[in-house]
Order: C-alpha cells, then structure tokens, then sequence
C-alpha cells in the first residue's frame, strides 16, 4: 500500500509505532490491528500498557526503541465510548512526543485537548493528527466529469465489510499489476493508507465536494477504489453516503451486505433493505454524476452463516444479478476483479 | 411568527435592529428583507452606513435609539462573497455591543474571529449569535416514529423558493387556526424565526439527527412546516437533502421547482431533473422513515413565465399530479391547505 498524500489531510510519516492502550478489549484495537494486517510494511512495532494482554504480533518495542529504530509516528487506533484520550494514556504519548515522533489518532476528541499534549507537540516540534478532524478547507462538489476509473463500495447498512472488500479489490488488483490506489473515507482506512478524509466528519455541505478532491482527474488507465460509508437505507447515515456516492462518479459499484442480518445495525425498527431495491438505489442515485455506472459484483459477508449456506446464497445472487458475488474472507475477490 | 427556543441554537432575544451594512446592492440585505417581511413584529428599526441608500421601509433609528427604545438583538443579515464581517462594519457592530445588543450573524465566518467585538461581548456580557455555527451537540439519527404531523418542501433544485413556500405555508396554516410551527434550516430562515438549525453547518454524520432534533415529537394535532434545503438532483448538497429528508419523517411534501429551469444552478452540466422522476425519487426516500408519506402539492415559481404561461402549466401540472399546483407569489397557498 503506498502511503500517499492526500489533497487536505497531510499524510502520516512512516514508519509507524502503533499504540494497543492500557486494557485488554480486542474490539478498541480493531482499527491498530487493521493497520498492522493492511499496512504491515510500516508497521515498525507495538507497545501496551504494563498489565495489557493485548498483541498484534508486532515486534514488541519500548518507545525509546521504537524512536531508535526510526519510528516516526506513534499512532493511536484505539477505541472507547466517547472516544477520548484516556488519562491512562497521556503518559505514553507525551513519551513518545518526546522522542520526536507525530501522533496520529482516530478518536472523536481532540489530541491537543490535552493540555500536556499540546505543550509537548509545540515543544518538540511534532504533529498532532486528528484523523477525523483534518479536512476543513473543502469546497462544493461540481459533478465535472473527471478521467480516471472509480470503484466505490456501497451497502445495505453500516459494518457490513466495505472497508475490508474495498482494501481487498485494491490488493487484488495491484497484484495483477492494475494502476491503483485505495481513498480511505473513514478514521480506521485513512490510519491504514497513510492518508484519505473522514467524510463522516466533514461539514454536511462539503460531502460530495470533499469526495471529489480525494479521488480527482487521474491517468485514464488508473483506478480509484474508494472506500464507502453508511448504507441509502440507514436514516442516521444516509446523507453522508449520498454525497459520497455523487463525489465519487463511480464507474462501478460493488455492493456489500452481510447475510442474515434482519435489521439496519443499532436500529431494530428500520428492516434491512431488498437487496436488488438496495442496488436499484444506488445505481439510480449514482448516475447522476455517471450515467455509465454498474454493478460490478456484490461482496456477502458470510461470517454468522456456514460454508454451505455462503455457498448456496452467493450462487443464488449470482443467478439473480449476474454479477461476481463473494465474501474475500473466504472466497477471495478474484472473480469480481477477473470481470474488470 | 412565533420566536420559539431551538433545542440546539439559543433563541435570539427580540426585538431586532437590523444592520443594512455600508453598501448599495439589494442582494446583499436579502436575508435582512426576509426578516422583515416574515417576521415584521420583531423588527424594531433599520440602521445603515452613511452613504447607503438601502431601506427595507422600517423606522430609521441610530443604535443608541433601537437601544433606547429597548431592541435586544443587532442582526447582521448581510451577505458578500466569502462570507466575512467587513471592516466598515466593526464600529456598527461595537456600537450595538457597547449599547448592550446581542449580535447575531449569518455570515459565514465567526464574530468572534474580529478581536474588537471579542473583546466588547466578552466586556459588556452580551451574546454572539453566529446562526451557522451553533449547532455541536447533536446526536446521530434514529428514525423512531415521533408524534405530531410534519410537512416538508423539498425541491428539483437550490433557490427554487422552499422558504418562501414554507412560510407562506406556516402563515396560511397559523391563520386558519392550526396549532403550526415553521421550523428554520437555512441561515435566513433561521434569522427570521430566531432559532432553528443551519443543517449544510453541522458534521455529516448528524444531518439526519439534527432534524430530528429540531422537530421532536409534539401534540397528536401538532403540524411541524420545515424548510427543505438542496435537491436530491443537486450533486452538490444531495446529501444534506437526503439527510433532512430522513429526518423529518414528513407525512406531507411539497415539491418546489422555478419554471423554465434547464440545469442545476451553477452546474451546466447537469440538467434539471424530470419533476415525475424528482418526486418519486423524494417519496422512495422518506419512505424509509414514514410509510405513508404523500406529496401534498406542487410550488412552481413562476417569476420567468408569463402570468398565462404560468397558469397553464400550474393546471397542467395539476392535471398530473392530482395535487394542487401553486404559486406563493401570486396565487398563494390556499389551496394546498384547503387540502390538508
């Protein structure tokens, strides 16, 4: 994955030493453990709390050895209610402040919040990125034709697997030696590419502009893989996939669901979309800005189903859509990039 | 018009004195000739710079008069490119302060950001009201169905007149005797009811749940009229009028559309949309939180047509749609709420 700079947010330095926290919950380290599994090449190490059991099976470093060893950005992909900078922490990042490296981190509050942050940043000359709050100099979006090609990742509800199909196609496709880059639209995808915006937290006028500016004019042979968020049929977040949807003019759409859930995540009164209702949306939506928009594949996260089932549903959505459908924890993504 | 306190944005304190600025064009006083035309009953005076010949035909005071004569509010319903509190303006501004007036501004940049009136608010304890940027507490959208009855205008596109139509609305509504509240979403409206929520200001993530929040459950006979902003069709801020429209959980919309209009303002390139196309697409959406929404009636401004080229049409559309087609301006709203 090439850590590349983005139009707004500046790209994080590697290497990174990534911080696990103070406790043992698998769940807060899901956005360190999805840099150490997407982006291992700058991944210099891990550090946690003294008592934590938590590892992503990261060389284990002291700050000061990380600092040695040229870590350049402490990074926190951490996770808790309310999404602060925990007390228990403060101590490990002024450290590594202090041994001249950036911090980076994904929470909803601010770094500099912190008053001894914020002294040691200016102290020592370092950056203080807040991933979800670095774009705010955006404009409109215009939906100016732009050369280049663009996948987008959409779905029939939030935490369905877009990030984990989106990164995945992006692999796929590098492999086979395809021009192309992953946008990162969230706080876990843009620690893990280097770079990207969190469109979730941009003023709701600049959605769709933001987008633009993240995948602009390329080469005509190269391909954006844009990250998707939220679902058309999730009320709380739709806006945001919307304006993602018209900024990105994708040329192909790869819809993501999860099989078996019943309900939107989190709201047990708004029913899971039909899938093809759910298809015919974004299609219709997204041809606004790209009258030649497709579905390129549908990506069916199996996880709470068996084997056989996944089998079977695939081959029937297959059937149904006459697209590529897959789960890339289990079938891999190659059919949907072999009908590129 | 009631002035009625936001859950999120402080109630501006009535009455106002409304600042005309230093300059000569009418459109830059357009938010202020809003106020005084749909909320006459707070608008104490009018105060310009020397030389200006602008007038919105209310009694011409000094500050030190509308203060005199008790005015709680200096309103700077002024707009010029780039959104920012001009020089010339300051001693106004200051004065106001200095005489005890709250300010408020629909500018995009903040009062604050001048040190002058920084410094004199924090001095003489007096509030600064920036209507774009008081909204940051919100919460995501949950769609549960609310008590008391909703109406929005939604629109092919911006500056069609949603906000006329929905206080023209309110207005015939509260006249009839309906128990009805105008529920402001864009800097004019808001200035003009003296609350509400500037929704393209908030964080995308809260489109959605800042509606909900500006229009909560209420009286079984309760009716919410609230001003839709964008369109759907608009790439630009589609994603800002999805949001509202998922969080209004409207039972009514009003489709707004201006007459001879062949492409998205300030985008050529994207026409305007089929009104048919335009109005299932809107219903398809907010049916995700309100199963019975209807259309309710047609605004069609009819400023670049002809008076018979306008009646016409208007039946034309009628004859569609089985709604009632109307232009504020001209016909009023009578028979869209002879329907309700």
């Amino acid at each position: 994955m090439t850590v590349k700079k983005a139009n707004q947010m500046e790209a994080l330095k590697a290497p990174y030493h990534l911080f696990l926290g103070c406790g043992d919950s698998e769940l807060a380290i899901k956005t360190s453990r999805g840099i150490a599994q997407w982006n291992p090449d700058v991944c210099l190490g891990e550090v946690a709390g003294n008592s934590s059991p938590l590892t992503l099976g990261l060389p284990k470093l002291t700050i000061k050895e990380a600092a040695d060893k040229g870590a350049k950005t402490f990074v926190l992909g951490l996770a808790n209610a309310g999404g602060f900078v925990d007390p228990e922490w403060v101590p490990y990042i002024v450290e590594a402040i202090e041994c001249g490296m950036d911090v980076a981190s994904g929470l909803h509050r601010r770094l500099d919040e912190i008053p001894e942050i914020k002294r040691a940043a200016a102290k020592h000359n370092v950056k203080l990125h807040d991933v979800r709050h670095g774009c705010t100099d955006l404009k409109t979006g215009k939906g100016l034709k732009r050369s280049g090609k663009r996948i987008l990742t959409v779905g029939t509800d939030c935490s369905v697997g877009k990030m984990y199909t989106t990164l995945a196609i992006t692999n796929e496709m590098k492999e086979r030696g395809f021009n192309v880059d992953f946008k990162a639209t969230g706080q876990t995808g843009v620690l893990i590419a280097g770079s990207g915006i969190c469109i979730d937290a941009v003023v709701a006028d600049f959605i769709s502009g933001g987008i633009e500016e993240l995948c602009p004019d390329n080469d005509p042979d190269h391909w954006d893989v844009i990250e998707g968020q939220g679902s058309l049929f999730n009320p709380a977040f739709a806006g945001v996939s919307l304006g993602l949807l018209h900024g990105a003019q994708a040329d192909i759409l790869v819809m993501c669901m999860e099989a078996g859930r019943d309900h939107i995540k989190d709201l047990p009164h708004i029913p899971a979309p039909d899938l093809e209702d759910c298809i015919n949306l974004n299609l219709k939506n997204a041809s606004l800005t790209n009258a030649n928009v497709k579905l390129g594949g549908i990506s069916l996260n199996c996880r709470t189903i068996t084997l056989e089932q996944g089998e079977k549903q695939r081959a029937e959505i297959e059937e149904k859509f006459g697209v590529p459908c897959f789960d890339p924890m289990i079938t891999g993504v190659k059919s949907f990039v072999d009908n590129l």
